[in-house]
């Protein structure tokens, strides 16, 4: 395709994806159920020829000298489609949200006056790598009653089109339209332009991967963004606090896994504490084998610690996302420094403090300006299914319209709704 | 003030408001109520200095050759300061929305998860003419917790400072920070356009004022715009519907006001009703003086009422905003071209059905894609103190973040509180 060709197709998908949503927003939950039961059945009933599919895009990597764990990435086994499948399921068992009624109350003139959650519409969804997210961005929409486009990488796209296919055929057997899924078919950049400039046709875009795209995407998009940029999450070590309770906690935040982004990538002790905790949880990381960066002070209590590699802390790496074994270490007074540390460096994902102090849990509850703040837990609960959204098609760092992990309500907005028997105004 | 000193400027504004923010955050509730109530004795007690202040800018105005009722809205009477001392008396006296904590529940794992209101940041208001915004604006940035930054225009300037002035005074006297509320004292457009480019000190901008100012700094900003557009506003009347009722309504929505964005602009009735209902209104409308532009048929009906003023439509006119003693007339089958109608032409701010039928009811409130939907009232309750919002910063046309009339509430933003006892993820 030329160009020209690019912004012809991407439109048509922009205002086949506007029409399906009208019929979406109205479409009983039994039938997007239906739908989503539908495509359980479907991504079991073609696992084998899927994985056909699947080979071209890994076969054509693995030619391009792909890592091999990136290769693992882009793989659809029995076991990763099972979990889509499962994941239908669990969403056409969820309650519907779509056309319920909050906050309804009778106003002086008589009207009543309340919100009905209604589906925003139309979104876009640019990601990389992985093909199940196709269907997670797939069953998403069809829950929340919306239309969406969805943009895939190109290294997936034998896997992705065979999915959407699928996607389709469920909407189809249910007696939805087809639209309401499409899958951007060509491998062509230009489309991911196109798709982020429609406002006519697209309300908000989901970009997921590298934080570059993300960056570039948050650019030039000429409608909202739902983005998620860095998790430079930290965990604050409080005095007083429950020391054995601390340790379990930050071993947690740091080594559960490495690469996710609510891993914790800064310590920061109080000093009233450090003496007795931080050889403790030195001596942790120092068998995992995870890297200290340190403050001085931190260094002198750290240094006794067997085998602990220390490495002096520099003013980077206060605001690192290592994604790595590797932690800054800091002691600060309290949770007034704390607090002043976090909100200056964080990236305002998550973060936490380990107290048993309630005036300080408090405070930091108030005062960290984070999509996510924590008292006594690991950082590594900021996520969807932790928090009980029953699903997640991503994490939001911004505070306008969805902060943190997004559920269905995310993909929602409310509109109000005013019922009168005849008043007028005066 | 050149262009560099005028970035130099906005960016000092930018990054005072931020610092300011995080105080004005944490501030209890009883300090932000001093402030508003500080702030209402002030308007009072200067209330003759208020009036020099304004009177330079009424004599720029007429000196300009600005049209009466334009000056007219530049006008600080003594009437429109106690309406702002009253409004910012109002705001202290209401709950306190920053720091509730909602939907907190355990899940599986033990933690619990909620979610905290909590201020947006900073906000940037761009308005012009109404001098009384300034203290609209600030008194709602105060009581939600946020800095802000106002714009006024150019003709309001010497009102505007004097009106600052006194915000700071109040905040000083209850000891906040003055940079909580900031007026930028150039009219240099530039300010402006770096007031909607500053991502990293302004969360939300919101303009107020006309259309053309309103879409160029919505394609302009690098952070979320709170904009509203058009008013194309419509009441449908349904077969079977109370004919008394609909005609008492009809006549309100668009003959109490001409003016505001709320009034009706259309009027779609069911063809089962309109030889009943169509003389009645037309003779209502004939005797205020009310042009009605229509198609063919509501034409046959209207074209015996004495007095009518009746206009073929044209296409343009199902789009038109009028805010004029005009509104353009359908005949529809029914409740589905109704609906289909509206959300084709409608500008999505606010519908109507006046109906006996519930099935109708129902299916209007879901499937027409407004701000507001309404059943059996005026559309000119589509406003915030009409809903009980106690305030309102403007109204929404977006799907994204705050949908129709905007409160305090749409000023805040909901962060994700996690309570544990030294939960760790398996």
């Amino acid at each position: 395709m030329n160009a020209l060709n690019v912004a012809e197709y991407t439109h048509t998908l922009g205002s086949q994806a506007k029409a399906a949503s009208a019929l979406m927003a109205k479409a009983p939950a039994a039938v997007k159920n239906k739908a989503l039961r539908a495509l359980a059945r479907l991504l079991r009933e073609h696992t084998a020829a899927l994985q056909d599919d699947n080979a071209r895009d890994l076969e054509r990597a693995r030619a391009a000298g792909l890592a091999e764990p990136m290769v693992d990435r882009l793989k659809l086994t029995p076991k990763v489609l099972e979990t889509c499948a499962e994941g239908c399921e669990q969403l056409a068992a969820m309650a519907d949200v779509i056309g319920e009624i909050i906050g309804m109350k009778q106003q002086p003139s008589g009207i009543r006056v309340g919100q009905m959650r209604v589906p925003i519409g139309v979104f876009g969804m640019i990601y990389e790598s992985r093909p199940n997210v196709t269907i997670e961005a797939a069953s998403l929409s069809i829950k929340s009653g919306n239309a969406c486009i969805l943009r895939g990488g190109s290294e997936a796209i034998d896997s992705n089109k065979a999915l959407a296919r699928l996607v389709q055929l469920a909407l189809a057997e249910a007696g939805l339209p087809e639209d309401a899924v499409q899958l951007v078919q060509t491998t062509d950049r230009e489309a991911v332009g196109q798709l982020i400039a429609m406002p006519q046709f697209v309300d908000v875009i989901i970009p997921r991967g590298g934080k570059g795209l993300i960056e570039r995407i948050s650019r030039d998009a000429k409608v909202p963004v739902i983005k998620h940029l860095d998790g430079n999450c930290h965990t604050y070590v409080d005095a007083p606090c429950d020391v054995a309770m601390a340790v379990k906690v930050a071993d947690n935040a740091k080594t559960q896994k490495y690469s996710p982004c609510n891993a914790s990538e800064g310590l920061l002790v109080a000093r009233g504490v450090a003496a007795e905790f931080l050889p403790l949880i030195g001596a942790v990381y120092a068998a995992k084998g995870v890297e200290m960066r340190v403050c001085p002070e931190s260094r002198a209590l750290l240094a006794p610690v067997a085998g602990a590699k220390l490495v002096d802390a520099t003013e980077q790496d206060w605001s690192e996302e290592y994604l790595a074994p590797i932690i800054s270490i800091k002691l600060v007074e309290g949770v007034d420094e704390a607090i002043a540390h976090i909100n200056h460096y964080s990236s305002h994902h998550t973060d936490a403090i380990l107290t048993t102090d309630h005036v300080h849990a408090q405070r930091f509850l108030r005062e960290v300006d984070s999509a996510s703040v924590m008292v006594n837990a690991s950082t590594r609960f900021a996520d969807g299914f932790e928090y009980g959204l029953g699903a997640e098609i991503g994490i939001s760092t911004d505070k306008f319209h969805a902060r943190g992990p997004v559920g269905i309500e995310g993909l929602t907005s409310l509109k109000y709704v005013v019922l009168g028997e005849g008043e007028v105004r005066g």
